[in-house]
């Protein structure tokens, strides 16, 4: 018998997509779970792991059947119980199975297709039903998670929970065009992304930087395109399946009509200026746009899409749409006589006419189009799916105008934010005045990676952990909402992610070796704990960089939102908030202030050896000096001294110059040092 | 001018294959480069790198450029100079590079393919000069590990190399059969063997555990011999390109007639016993063997080459032909009647026989064999080559009988011994009393990576770093073995090798992370550090084992050669030869003793939250308790007390009852401290 031991609070859930308004229980915000399920009910008691452990399922499902196999590696790899085996059996009521998964049918990756389930954990036995096999996967994620251990060894705790997601577009993008990211990358992420309940991998295929997919049609594409580094249609149908068998549709997106140089490197002839093409180097926004006044341009498109639509099977595709700066229209005189005659008035209508082509083709192919936001609503069918990435304000515009949308603003994980400022943004705040049927047309939203900065090494560390905390804000509840216990659960849920292969803990410190030049990396590491990365629109980004530029300075091995500040941030915060001079916590803080101050002489041995570190130096030296002016703060207020204002100005002062950013990169600690100067005045 | 500044010694190269006996000179060991060079002439001065450093080559050559492109890759990731471009350009006269490759022709990946190079660094330009392109492939792996560092920035040193190898056959082979090694672990692995200047990948795509290569003409093979786990054509196919891109050649062996239990899942009428065949789980050896008494397995295998031989296209194929115990022979009436018939005598004869029919079909595909030492010589043409794995005996018999050989006793990396060991193992040592003629005979020798106990996690921990002592071994003269100077150059290289994705080291940090569950990893390195995973044969194999095991135990995460064990050993035999009471070194050991005596008790905190760590407590346990024995034993050298025997005595036994292995790991520095113990006697 389970028996209830606390059910921590009543929510009222605010919204719940698509179902209707509705008010539900979950215990669950103290457990290690994240995506946060929508309701959990624990009990006394627990289920214990053996080397008998298995797993039998009801129906004949091979993605389920891989689900389970799966589940079952991590579990061994985590507990190193040798089970007898990582086979799940078809249920059968003569042998008994540790855990019994019922589902009613095969899913169908399609829009809406039902990702809930119920997992019950008893001391005897486990269960998980799902409507679907795709529900059960769901499960299988959340009870991988599940996982305990103590002196006895490892277990299950008993749980009721019932699950289900708040949106059904719950995406990931990976822009492989600005740098190629090779499909073992891509599958550990599609990993991770089912670990989170992720269910959209939006593909970026295609940019003015290359163009990385296999075309038989027009081969000149990815040969000329792509400097070699393209995927062959092989590899991009065994992502496909790797991700249908974890329940995540591939949305591919060809960027069309701007972001399109590599198209025309094979195939000027498609462009709105004669060309010759050649791939772009530098990191903004081109001038090459296909013509769309030339049929010559739909057939070819017509002809790509066929054989593209033969290896994406799900229904829906991205045009891309963004950022054409239509400048190659302006300058080219029939292009120019065609809007007149057709009474096109500026460009946006041209875009507009060019959109209304592509959507013919692509219905054809049964195929339905999205588009990035470009400042003005498209004239297309309401089939038809705007992603907002300029503002939110786009996302309601739309739906309010009846197009489906998706919210990717304030989730671009390239801008290397903080998990918090991520986690907090909800596509439907809890006070927004959205009428019902204008929040049942937004379908959830995505976290988009984009990859001027990041590369094969490092791409991990920009897309994990933070990504998890989007994961939790598309699945979970919209009340789900403590930033403090979203980062607990994150640290735990980060070291889970190394289990797919996610390099963005190993390469951090591999970098740091790296780095470092053979030298004990501990002492950068002080430095880099409390680093990060400039925010990148800050940084130089059209005119200095190149493609080919490394990817492996302080700035590429800095963390978004490194832990160790965002900790004595926190402990800074909670100690100015309460006000008690708690000396406790004033030597927690000084301790590491103490550290931060003697590190740069340290450093300096480093640098000596690691000319890469030189354009860092002046920072670690602030860091140094900026921790000291914080101790000074301490001793202040230990002895309860007053100061005066020229003291504290110098220190401000001081503190203002040590947060100009050096190597593009900048201190994260230096607010909360400003709080204690601030706290002493 | 290049003034020489010193030129170490003067060796006299007792064997140079395969050219004449002659005398050189080498000036590298002072240097960072693995495998040392032939002959080196350091000179005053250094050529400075800076962003305009560039490469021009004087023919067109794919897999130069690539190689070129590659270096620069590295040094820009090494270096962060923003280099203005990757790309070698075309030499010509009027442009000045920073590097000119010289080469004669486009070299032809074959047995003999000429490898040298000439490498000249002065102030102002460097030089690579080379026969063929290849040649210049390995001075660019020279190059690379030629950078240095300053207050200053980046050099190179001036010198002047001139380099060849000693062996022309300098393998790795990887078993992908009993753990599939997926694509990306693989080229990892062949970027490392260039920068290793390892020629041969052997790869082992056949056993009883599953056949991992797609086959056209008998889809059964890997569609029922491998769940799933195999290469595509078009993967090997990149695979070989990759490799070719390197100056590698890859090696298929397909294992005959014995370790065939993949084949028979989907054609059981290919074995001895009618089968049916399932793959097999456990390690061993197995029954399971071809049927050489008909005549449809020769149709069959002829198929089966003609179909393998358009993938692989080197000249060199490997038919295993090792452990066939026979049984099914013995028991099959048709076989047995089939030897009386033809006069073969034993189960010798008769693979023999087997032999010398897949000679004449690979023959038809030009493919020359190479097999597994098994016991008995053959009776083949002399084209055949012997891998000797079983001593080195067989090597020599092999040549002395006229056949081409190949060393891998010794060279066993799966077996986790230290890598001095490795690097010792010469195929033709000092004292060699083989003719000239039979030593021309010894083609060189390949490190063997069986995969019992690896799988894709921790398969780049067994290969590296000691497999690049083994590349020295092979590459560098027969004079070069220093053991000290080795492990030197093998941390820097170690280190290195990360560039190329391998994970030796960061996967170690990841399991230890994993292994503590979430604790800090510190604690549980002091105890990692000083422990090894025991001697592979001596590990419960056959009886215990199953495939699906899980490989994240501490013995699986224990290093082969821990780096501190090593290092406190060296220490302690230091002291001890010395006998000279230093109090310096003492209290460097103490230090270590230290630090092992205090860890047990942090390490029960942490198996208390970590189940997985409960079967190696008492060996951390006994770590802590041997170091107190240590200590003691210090204690009394230090007082220079004498001590009586019945001391020793218990001290030994405690030590001796402290090197029984635990979780299949045992202590590395127990013999050291054993020492420490006689020392006081």
């Amino acid at each position: 018998m389970i028996k209830k031991r606390f059910v921590q609070f009543i929510i009222t859930l605010l919204f719940v997509f698509p179902s209707l308004d509705l008010s539900a229980q979950s215990g669950c915000s103290n457990m290690k779970l994240m995506p946060i399920p929508f309701n959990c009910e624990i009990s006394d008691g627990e289920f214990r792991l053996n080397e008998s452990f298995n797993i039998s399922i009801n129906i004949e499902s091979e993605r389920l059947f891989k689900s389970a196999q799966r589940t079952m590696e991590i579990l061994a790899g985590r507990t190193v119980l040798f089970f007898n085996t990582h086979n799940p059996s078809i249920y059968d009521s003569s042998n008994i199975s540790s855990l019994i998964i019922n589902v009613n049918k095969i899913g169908e990756i399609k829009l809406d297709t039902d990702e809930s389930y119920s997992l019950i954990i008893t001391e005897k036995y486990l269960q998980l039903n799902a409507e679907n096999d795709i529900g059960a996967i769901r499960g299988l994620a959340t009870l991988i998670q599940l996982l305990h251990a103590d002196e006895k060894g490892y277990y299950f705790p008993c749980v009721k929970i019932e699950d289900k997601p708040r949106f059904i577009w719950r995406g990931l993008m990976i822009d492989a065009s600005r740098h190629f990211i090779p499909v073992d990358i891509i599958k550990n992420n599609l990993d991770a992304m089912a670990a989170l309940k992720l269910n959209v991998f939006h593909w970026h295929l295609t940019d003015d930087h290359g163009f990385r997919i296999e075309c038989k049609s027009f081969p000149k594409l990815h040969e000329l395109g792509s400097e070699g580094l393209y995927y062959t249609q092989e590899q991009i149908l065994d992502v496909i399946k790797y991700a249908s068998d974890k329940g995540i549709k591939v949305v591919p997106e060809f960027d069309l009509p701007g972001h399109a140089t590599a198209w025309f490197i094979g195939y000027p002839e498609l462009a709105s200026a004669p060309g010759p093409y050649t791939i772009q180097r530098r990191w903004g926004i081109f001038d090459p746009t296909f013509d769309p006044t030339n049929e010559e341009t739909y057939k070819f498109l017509d002809k790509f899409f066929e054989e593209m639509s033969t290896l994406f099977p799900y229904n829906y595709w991205h045009i891309g749409g963004d950022e054409n700066n239509g400048k190659q229209w302006m300058a080219n005189s029939k292009i120019q006589e065609f809007m007149r005659v057709n009474k096109l008035k500026d460009n946006h209508a041209l875009q507009n006419y060019f959109n209304q082509r592509l959507e013919k083709i692509l219905s054809k192919y049964n195929k339905t189009m999205i588009g990035w936001y470009t400042d003005e609503m498209p004239s297309l069918t309401k089939d038809y799916i705007i992603q907002s990435w300029k503002g939110r304000t786009s996302l309601y515009e739309a739906a309010r105008r009846g197009y489906r949308s998706l919210l990717s603003h304030g989730f671009y994980i390239d801008l290397v934010q903080s998990t918090e400022y991520h986690y907090l943004n909800d596509p439907i705040p809890p006070d927004s005045i959205l009428t019902d049927s204008v929040k049942n047309l937004i379908l959830g939203g995505e976290a988009t990676m984009w990859a001027e900065f990041v590369g094969p090494e490092t791409i991990d560390s920009r897309i994990w952990p933070r990504t998890a905390a989007i994961a939790e804000r598309l699945w979970s509840p919209g009340i789900v909402n403590n930033v403090d216990d979203m980062y607990r659960r994150l640290e735990i849920v980060s070291n889970q992610l190394e289990d797919y292969g996610l390099a963005h803990k190993k390469n951090y410190e591999m970098m740091l070796r790296r780095l470092s030049n053979g030298v004990d990396t501990e002492i950068l590491k002080n430095f880099m704990d409390v680093t990060k990365p400039l925010y990148t629109y800050s940084r130089d980004r059209p005119h200095v960089f190149i493609t080919h530029y490394p990817l492996t300075r302080v700035v590429d091995a800095a963390r978004p939102d490194p832990d160790i500040a965002r900790k004595f941030n926190r402990m800074v915060d909670v100690f100015v908030d309460e006000n008690m001079n708690d000396p406790v916590k004033l030597n927690s803080i000084s301790k590491w202030l103490e550290l931060w101050k003697g590190n740069h002489a340290n450093m300096l041995k480093i640098i000596a050896q690691s000319p890469t570190l030189r354009e860092i130096e002046t920072l670690s030296e602030d860091l140094s000096k900026s921790a000291a002016i914080g101790l000074e703060a301490i001793n202040l207020i230990k002895n309860r001294t007053k100061t005066d204002e020229s003291w504290v100005n110098t220190r401000l002062a001081s503190l203002k110059a040590a947060s100009v950013p050096r190597g593009e990169s900048e201190l994260a600690v230096l607010k909360s040092i400003e709080k204690l100067i601030n706290y002493v005045r």
